[in-house]
């Protein structure tokens, strides 16, 4: 079950095709470019706040990423010494960085300079093509990695300008139309359902049960090993909670009652005078107008959709809501065993894709032919938006952080976070999984993050 | 499994005998006092930190818990109508309150005037006894809880007043020999081992198993219902951590080393310079001295015994100690189904005692005779120190918080902090057991914390 | 005019009689003792905020003076070695102390510790009596300085209180009946002026005047060497601003109008949510009962007679206040000069002395017959409220610190400080002088500050 | 002595010429353009900490006063509505305005959108030279505002724009060599002075003086009324103290000696670990290399020249410096006569321009002949460094703010900042003179600021 590749000689869960992976990663690569074509060169290096990145820093540090784990073990020497300082993130084992709140800082390197960077180290990549001797096993490892690793940091470019964005009282527009190119156009019309799904409770037995990747592809160490666990019977819910519904527990002073939260999250709500999510713009229970409610999105500010999965709720309006629905979140364990049959079923869901077209969450549309053949499996698990569970993020039986500076990817950061699962809309289409463990502390906001209710059965 | 007592109409998984409650709880008022014995009224009256209470606000708060809910729905108006606003800690559900970070200002009401509180309070709950038509189910119930809750509070009490007195230069004894009350009289001299346990690791087989409380004494809510879980094997310490051994962490440059760390605990060591854990007074590994490390105690400052488990560690030092030591801490459940053999084999472990004696933990010494007999057995379940478990506090599945305000007890905690088991030597008698569940933030290092491992088999 | 006494072998602006200064000390420390009487041990060992002390500190602080510049020299060892540690308050000369904000974690040493510390150096200080070899000059000049230090912490040590049990929701009182002995009596009727003195405008000349302290008595090396200041025209209030007539500013928005307001003040007005001065209970201009304004004093909650003066505000406030009367504050040398015209008239203003009676400002009465006599002379000058200047705190042409540690006693506040004059009904009557110079930050407001108006001519 | 124009109707202490103001005005808006030629779109839009502004904030907020206080009572409407929300300062009288610690988050508008904003708004000043009629003496005064508000801007923005690559691990170079247009270049030689002129103390007769602007030409109004002032005797210092003498101060231990510093100086020294001053690279006495140290400036990082003036000192280490020295710093009173000197007999000394070049103070070489003749009279009075003052920034005997939005200009600053005075190499040459008035909190060390000495005489 677990896959021992000799990859630098390290223990890791994957094994690369030494064959294409150089090309798979440069494909990766120019889907990054693309997400930046509509931006301007201030955009890209202003940070809006700590847990965010200045675009370019998220372009600069993805190519160190490769330079530094890839081609300087082949001997090749850095561009640059000081990108070595500049573009690490956390990696300790690799030596000092600046620190994270600073790097808005960075005017220099410009923008022009980190995408030389970036042309310069993809050439060095590009050469190994030619050179399949120098691809081994284990250099095929690092580059399926970093391939994985730039797919993540796509998604956080993504989150991190429109926080940016957001912060402004102008609201632009991330995404223009590519036929017109012209700045603050209409965004594109909703793809609004023409009638909701209704929400209907899928029943799970409990019992012993498997979770955890199975390989051969690629998956994080923190997915592995696959192990078993006990469930009691449970329910879960067909589809994610919409922006409607969740405007019926604001106008019902959701955000007012403190027996519907976490202590903690009480004290988040009355912190940040909390009154509706992250990128409504009305403002809370008194001033949210019922019939025509507003948000901020990648295509600027729009009605919204009352159809549309809520999102950019943090876990504590996760588990608020939940309780006032009389219901709770999944764990995680439950999660991807409700996932899982929807995959058998051969139901991956309407996966939204970063690079081809849809960055918010769509609504599910009743389709009474499809509901009858579907019945039993939840919609909109992958690609739709972050789906908080109820566990905190914990090793797995067994767990062994890949070995070296790799071995910080994802083991030191257990503790303090909470579990989300099955991609966001914002999500590169095939970094979905649904063993995916993503984590995010109770207060995050700005990640495309949403609700599915489950209830012990 | 799930008792539904009538008590106030609500929720409980226990049930009380009417015929002696009201006895027990004068008992163990009785015991509270005790432990303020040797305090000046200025001890009583400080607030060392946000998250530490001044013994004075202890002694009231528990005092308004019996008058809240005890004797209001009796119909028995309050002594005076302040108290509520001033004693009240979190119950969101009985209205508003004194803010926690500015219990220490109350200078008034006295400490004298608290005593008289609960003098008056306690004389209304002794008339219960006399009028034995007034303890309903309901009310018995809601005694219950309030002496447990006193319980608590009176190890809340011991640890606020060690911490108190670990900031202060003079380092004053909180404990006075009984026969002289002379205050900083010599401790009492180290009751060490002549030599130490050897560590030794229990194994246990994978497999479903059963955690969670199982009637019919008394227990808290967030410790049922009793439910299955899946267990990989592994073993378990047989014994905890001891001071000589982390010592031998220190020495090794265990703060040093971030590779040890996960990353919040790595900032939480840089951001505050910890060397060594708190109350070991010689400051880290340059300066501790191996051959007499100091530490402070309730009985102040005294060399330490090397054989003496480790104490007052948070999680974060808990986790890297584990990790240094190529060992982890053990999952709640793991640890659970350890301390059930142990009290299957009669063998719950020398309960250290707040009301009688002992004020800190003590060594476990080698005893070939009962070593043989006892093999297989972990020792210094309950009553020692808190054991940090690698797992966040969440609700068991099916989990039903009490309603009403006491369901404010638990349930509103559940996330952010880990999960601590087993008792401390500041935990009353029976209030320690194996289903137990303790929490706080994997900052807390105030409380008596300590270390055991665990391994995967 | 610049004294030099041989105290020490350092310069000093001030010459003692070695005859009388023990008697006059040990008088001066009765009256300490005397302004604790009324106090819980509790009430001495709280510390309400970083800028207060509790009222043990000050009582050991100033005893410490003594002994560390008085005894100490004459080689009598300390009483305690810890001492010096934990009481030294700034004086970075004489070694390491406990830090500030800390001082009411130390419940120990107990009161009852400080008052037989208290005891010890009185005795040791009453020997000097019996030994007048002993008190040369150098010794007579330290006994006066601590004599006035220990005056100075009088008035802090009323003011600490106020503020500890400002913060009370019981808002207890400090002061009791002296018959009566009993705590929250009634307070002592308010002395209300029958009618108030009409606000006139005292007009002075401008050109060359002096200002600065001429020997011989007493005087802080800040408030020497006395020099010639050029002053234009001015006038000057014949009074102090009264409640009433602040809080008309009040009910006129005057907390609402930033032009009216320093942007530092307006910042902190947001910044504190401020509506009314700090001790007026009703919360601001839409709360206020303009028909009965409730106060916090040291005899506990009472209407407020609109006649007193205001008290308690900050010199943002005072500022604000000014600008809104279409006036503005006196500078120092202005307001000296008006005070000796009075001083010279033989009008020092009745003073409230902290010993004997007075702790709040009182109004000043009509009365025709002085009125005239008085045409002229401003009342209340000393003694009432301590009247915010627009001088910020710096030294005088000239200015020598004094030698040594004592060379820390007032110059190294010279920045950031806004000089106050005139003394309060806190402080004790041979301590207010028309030269001496209070300083504190403009945004203070725990100290009983008040408002003179002034104007261009 | 005081003009009142009947600009706006309103108060101001100047009169402009309506025939040429509309061309100076273009003509310093040139200039200010000049500033940013050498910047990328990039470094115009970050804000390095909340005291300074992204460039590209000044450049419109400077467009944006000229739009709001000339162009809108003309009656021509605004470019864009939100610009007055978004380039507001502080301006309360004309409306809310977006937080100065977020102006770092506006990548939109973009600089491209402000340098249009800047010539739409040049284009309908331009028209104004066409159309005499409309420059009333009310426009010509608030453009007078205008222009020297731009100027004080173009330092602001070269302080800031200093600081932000100062906190660049890359230390990029502002400057370009103009030949070349090649960046990082090598900075221009320094013009060290071949042997320093000694310093000298020269001397002032105490009595009556006047300071403060005599009209007619531009002055802020706080420096108005020109007033009389009694000095005592002093002497002040023939030049600044050099970056090789405050060398020695460090070297000395000069940020070790608490008792060289002001208690709140000290307390910053520790918390931000100061050892010396802003932009020195080699960290304090125990690394600064004496025989080379290095500092980061306009050129990016070069040796520093012993003889060239110290700058970017706070104020706290002006005045340990000075206690240092057995000197203090300067009233501004005293400053300004020795400057007036200087200038009545015709030595302005050589303004440094940032127009023209120097972007750092340089040394005063020994010329023994014109030292003879200027025996006397200070050198480097203005456009060197800004000098610290021991004066607490006031309003003067009858200062009068401009009426109306313009009188926030100034005077809602006058407390908790000191004066400065001369002007540095970054000021504007025509914006020097010697009645100016900066001000800046004694913390501040980001300006170009210095120290020269005084002492009594």
């Amino acid at each position: 079950m677990r896959l021992v590749a000799p990859a630098l000689g390290v223990y890791a869960p994957w094994v690369s095709d030494p064959g294409t992976i150089v090309s798979r990663v440069l494909r990766t690569r120019r889907a990054t470019l693309r997400l930046v074509e509509s931006l301007d060169a201030e955009d890209l290096v202003v940070q809006s706040m700590p847990d965010a990145s200045p675009a370019k820093w998220h372009l600069a540090h993805c190519t160190w990423f490769f330079e530094r784990f890839v081609l300087r073990p082949l001997g090749i020497p850095p561009l640059r010494d000081e990108y070595d300082y500049l573009f690490n993130s956390y990696y300790e084992a690799v030596g000092a960085r600046h620190p994270r709140h600073a790097r808005g800082l960075l005017t220099r390197p410009t923008a022009f300079e980190v995408f030389e960077y970036r042309r310069a180290i993809d050439a060095r990549l590009g050469d190994l093509e030619g050179t399949p001797d120098l691809v081994t096993a284990e250099v095929a490892t690092a580059l399926e990695l970093g391939l994985h690793h730039e797919e993540q940091h796509q998604e956080l470019l993504l989150t991190d300008i429109k926080h940016l964005f957001g912060q402004n009282p102008l609201k632009p527009a991330y995404r223009i139309s590519p036929q017109t190119r012209v700045r603050n156009s209409t965004p594109p019309p909703l793809e609004s359902a023409a009638s909701l799904q209704a929400l209907r409770w899928l029943g799970f037995d409990g019992g012993v049960a498997e979770i955890g990747h199975a390989g051969p592809g690629f998956s994080y160490d923190n997915e592995s090993p696959r192990h078993k666990v006990y469930l009691a019977p449970f329910t879960i819910a067909s589809r994610l909670v919409t922006c409607g519904e969740y405007l019926a527990f604001v106008l019902d002073g959701g955000y007012l009652q403190n027996d519907l939260w976490l202590s903690e999250g009480w004290s988040w709500v009355n912190a940040h005078k909390k009154r509706a999510p992250l990128y409504w713009l009305d403002g809370g229970a008194d001033e949210v107008d019922p019939s025509a409610p507003r948000i901020f999105t990648l295509d600027g500010v729009r009605a919204f959709d009352p159809n549309e999965p809520v999102c950019h709720v943090s876990y504590y309006e996760a588990d608020a809501y939940a309780r006032w629905a009389r219901a709770r979140l999944p764990t995680e364990a439950e999660w991807e065993v409700a996932a899982e049959r929807g995959r058998n079923a051969g139901l991956a869901g309407g996966i939204n894709d970063a690079m081809s077209g849809h960055l918010h969450p769509v609504a599910v549309a009743r389709d009474a032919a499809s509901e009858t053949s579907r019945s039993g499996v939840p919609a909109q698990m992958l690609g739709d938006v972050w789906e908080w569970t109820q566990s905190a993020y914990s090793p797995y039986p067994g767990f062994r952080p890949l070995d070296g500076a790799f071995g910080e990817y994802n083991g030191k950061f257990m503790v303090s976070q909470m579990v989300l699962r099955g991609g966001s809309c914002a999500t590169p289409r095939d970094h979905a999984r649904t063993t995916y463990r993503n984590f995010f502390p109770p207060g995050a906001e700005w990640q495309f993050s949403g609700i599915r209710l489950a209830r012990d059965a």
